[in-house]
């Protein structure tokens, strides 16, 4: 399936992002809108963090009912950690938005995104969300993506287009990430539009499997944050007849192609990253050890910092792959780094490594260990630890 | 009881410090002998990788019978991931040591610290273990404590001397740390020795209690080693009548001050480290919880390039929080970090983060976390994520 990186249009949907004055920097975008021209069948998941942020849960009450209009999101403050202040405020905030574009309140979802502690000023909010209504345009993706930006570089933006229902559909997605990226459950922020007619369980059912190979299958730091929330939004527009169980599987695949190009973003735009390292690992016990294997190799610094010296640094992949808990033998396994075997029959195999080390220097590689224990497959998506991320972290502060 | 951080005489125990050449630094110390008179009664605990080097399986065997009479160490190389030629050259190099100082290999441990998946010279380290013999003295703690250094940046020493069974005791120790350090069960290289008659199994009580609070509390970088190895030897030498319940509690104390001394000496020369950070959590609704929540703040690489920015960053310690699996309340808690109150009553005291600041320029201080949710406590100490930590790693290549 061709995942698209422009911005798309999506029948039913208008798209606005503005500078409400919420973030430090004069000008940058930091609220955004995502208005459905009717109600539209809608599904979520959201963070596993015990410390959840304050519109985290008046999304996750307000999507039980299956149903959303609009999404109001800023970055420049993650009203989490704000207590009932918090929770009044995403309240309200959604109140001002319900009064702009006419529909009810209940019908909106908050997500802010920032600095931790905070409230923003609800006043400034109100003036970027006139402004952002009255910008709202079919095209305007790209200025919402732009809005829900913190230290990520870029907008992440990704599309599919399908057939399905005898009509022609559309499948779009923004993603905001960069730091606190090691999704449990869900990820970052996250909004996916269609204009495919489908009901509110065919979603559910649809974001559940898209999950585990796309926003649950990467790390930055290891990190969780408290504001992960994952939105799907169906307009139905492109007037399709009911879906076939076939359509259904098309549809899902493209909610998952989408889920993962905008996942595999997150982790190139990752905090300081100068590489996007693939973890492979096949052959282990069983698919929990497959992953808690990936997982602990993923989010090791000394894994990490090698990938960043261009260093294939077998040993540490190996006492990663050794501490996670999973059944490993050292004598079975086999490893290769950018393609290039490095490790089996229990011994480093030294004469490779300037190879891989010279493979190493690309953008993206590839990590590959089998186990040779069964038939358990995992892959995670991770970045190198860079002196950038020290320095985003260092700096970045309360 | 007062921890002294000098080099100790204990008797029945010599030690020895040499360079034999397998470190790329010329002249730096790398290969260490402790040797008793006699073979004494000792205990020890491993790394729990899976992936375990040579040098740890043949000690695990060994230990088995209760005594040991030597131990050889060399950094330079971790004779880790090296299949059955690492065994062989393992057992090998004890049987060099046996022939020099007159012992059974039997009763001779191997310990290895560097690079993995490499093996060393024999002949270079057979020239190291004779010279090493020569040199043996009663006064060579330091010399040994040298030759385990890897990026350690100091020689790790602590003893005490207590007074049980009507004698003077002596426990010392000796530990090298700086990276990988994020033990379970046991930890990175210790070696402890007393003069005190006490028999294996008292050893053994000895050691286990000694780790929950020591080895097993410290974590740099969350990741485990294969190489850990703690091993606690008695000579006798000090005479004592046999231990009364008193005495021995006595000694547990000296075993445990020793080793939290040096685990705390780990810590503070973590790779990179400009900082000591005690995390404390309390109020844990049970022993699992704290410390999966220490843990958990101990690790996050987003606390800890916070705590090398000299940044309050309360968010960045709630997540870390909520996302261990602990049962964590926001409204309910209270954070302090370096002594000043930061959090209470689900609110971040905005008025307080200055001051907080100000105090976490110091090279040592504390972050406190009460759940109010129970009586569990926890202490993990840990280290800042510095610049150094990604040159060191990037640096330190296979």
């Amino acid at each position: 399936m061709r995942v698209n990186s422009e911005p798309a249009v999506v029948r039913g949907f208008r798209f606005s992002g503005v500078s409400a004055g919420l973030k430090k920097a004069a000008g940058a975008k930091d609220l955004g809108l995502i208005v459905a021209d009717a109600p539209a069948a809608a599904a979520a998941v959201f963070s596993a963090n015990h410390v959840k942020a304050a519109p985290v849960y008046v999304t996750m009450d307000r999507i039980r009912a299956g149903r959303l209009q609009a999404v109001v999101a800023n970055s420049g403050c993650a009203n989490s950690f704000t207590g009932q202040p918090g929770l009044k405020l995403a309240r309200d905030s959604c109140d001002l938005v319900a009064k702009e574009i006419g529909c009810a309140a209940a019908l909106i979802a908050p997500s802010s995104t920032g600095v931790i502690g905070h409230l923003f000023d609800l006043e400034k909010f109100g003036a970027g969300v006139r402004e952002a209504a009255r910008e709202l345009r079919a095209d305007g993706m790209e200025d919402f993506a732009r809005a829900v930006m913190t230290t990520d570089t870029r907008p992440k933006i990704a599309s599919v287009s399908i057939r399905i229902g005898g009509a022609k559909v559309t499948i779009a997605g923004v993603a905001k990430g960069a730091g606190m990226i090691s999704p449990k459950m869900a990820t970052m922020l996250a909004y996916l539009v269609t204009d495919a007619a489908v009901s509110t369980p065919q979603l559910r059912v649809a974001l559940k499997a898209a999950l585990p190979h796309s926003f649950n299958a990467i790390t930055v730091d290891g990190d969780m944050s408290t504001n992960d929330t994952v939105i799907l939004m169906a307009s139905g527009a492109a007037g399709n007849r009911e879906l076939s169980r076939k359509d259904l599987d098309t549809f899902n695949r493209g909610v998952e192609a989408v889920s993962a190009a905008l996942a595999r973003e997150l982790v190139y735009d990752g905090e300081g990253a100068t590489k996007l390292v693939t973890v492979a690992v096949k052959g282990a016990k069983s698919p929990a050890d497959a992953e808690r294997c990936a997982r602990q190799i993923a989010n090791s610094p000394l894994v990490k910092t090698a990938f960043f010296g261009c260093d294939p640094n077998v040993g540490r992949i190996l006492m990663a792959a050794g501490s996670s808990g999973a059944m490993v033998q050292s004598d079975r396994l086999v490893l290769a780094i950018a393609g290039v075997k490095v490790a089996a029959r229990g011994a480093l195999l030294v004469a490779a490594l300037p190879g891989a080390a010279e493979k190493m220097r690309a953008r993206e590689f590839t990590v590959s260990l089998d186990l040779k224990l069964g038939k358990a497959t995992s892959t995670i998506l991770t970045c190198d630890l860079s002196y950038d991320y020290v320095r985003i972290n260092a700096e970045y502060t309360t």
